[in-house]
């Protein structure tokens, strides 16, 4: 069954795509959208365009960024002896919220999963190699604690380590403000594990 | 904590303003929006300025159309004598899905609610009005079950019955394939109060 307007149809249909939006929530942002002021819904189809046409990928670090090289690539106050990889460009943001990290990023732009069929030269590893001069003292690898993350920290330090490169894993541990109690055994290993000493 | 581009921040802003979209799913949509074909965006971009240019209300029955009057107010198939009174166009839908209405609809633009502040003036009960000639034989009221349904029934029969025409309710009782031990007790009431004879 579809709707009399074939313009509603499409937006129902092209706002499904988003990721975790199903028929009936596109349905609402459109009947939503119908009675939002004109001006708020011309607010949304343009950023959406500029989407497209305005943000790109830093050709250093490959975050996203309106200026190539980004912002924190340019900065003079980052240290460049650091480089944190990451998965992708949202992981930036949260370790940029904790205000703690003052080196330079590298995004990896996903994660070696070979189930996907993700394999290392999917991933921006060469990118990564040919940024590290005499200038980078060590890397950080900040990918996800899951499998696949794991499995790519694992990879990088193969290649970086015979490179004389330190390279260092973000720790895993009892989440602050998290309970023992309800902490997985894997977690809880990883947290004794990497105890520090006081 | 902002993103470094300014359009991906607008465009978070601006996704999230959609109903049950939270700033953490307007940024998955971003993510997702970057990574997507870029016909697919602007397919995205361009439906939702359509919606504002091509979609308007039927000035008849109020539904959603692209030609005025609707589809189904300017049909020779359905039945004249029947107007089915709805709160909003997506009930139209749910009600041609059955595949069982023949009549024409009018939307009423919302219910009565004294709290929020919606009086009879802000629905469109002068315009059903004035669509009740001598041609209309019975008024469905379809409006949802809930209180300010009932609520905006009640109100409509007590203005519509003096003026000589047929008023229905839409049945409420046990949805087809449920089970009467987890029916409520109102549902199930009315269940019993509208019983019909085999």
């Amino acid at each position: 069954m579809k709707y009399s307007s074939e313009t509603v149809e499409r937006a129902i249909q092209e706002l499904s795509k988003l990721p975790g939006v199903g028929r009936k929530s596109a349905q609402r942002h459109v009947f939503y959208l119908l009675k939002a002021p004109t001006e708020q819904v011309l607010a949304l189809s343009r950023v959406i365009e500029e989407l497209k046409h305005r943000v790109r990928y830093c050709s250093v670090c490959h975050n996203i960024t309106e200026q190539d090289p980004c912002y924190i690539c340019t900065s003079e106050k980052r240290n460049r002896g650091l480089i944190c990889v990451v998965e992708e460009p949202n992981d930036i943001l949260a370790i940029e919220k904790t205000g703690e990290y003052h080196g330079l990023y590298h995004v990896l732009g996903g994660v070696l999963s070979p189930l996907d069929g993700v394999g290392p030269d999917d991933l921006r590893i060469k990118e990564l190699l040919s940024r590290l001069d005499a200038d980078v003292k060590e890397v950080i690898v900040a990918t996800n604690p899951n499998t696949e993350g794991e499995a790519t920290a694992l990879y990088l330090v193969r290649i970086l380590k015979p490179m004389g490169i330190k390279v260092s894993r973000i720790a895993r541990g009892i989440p602050v403000g998290s309970d023992l109690e309800y902490a997985d055994e894997s977690t809880l290993s990883r947290a004794l594990e990497g105890r520090i000493e006081m």
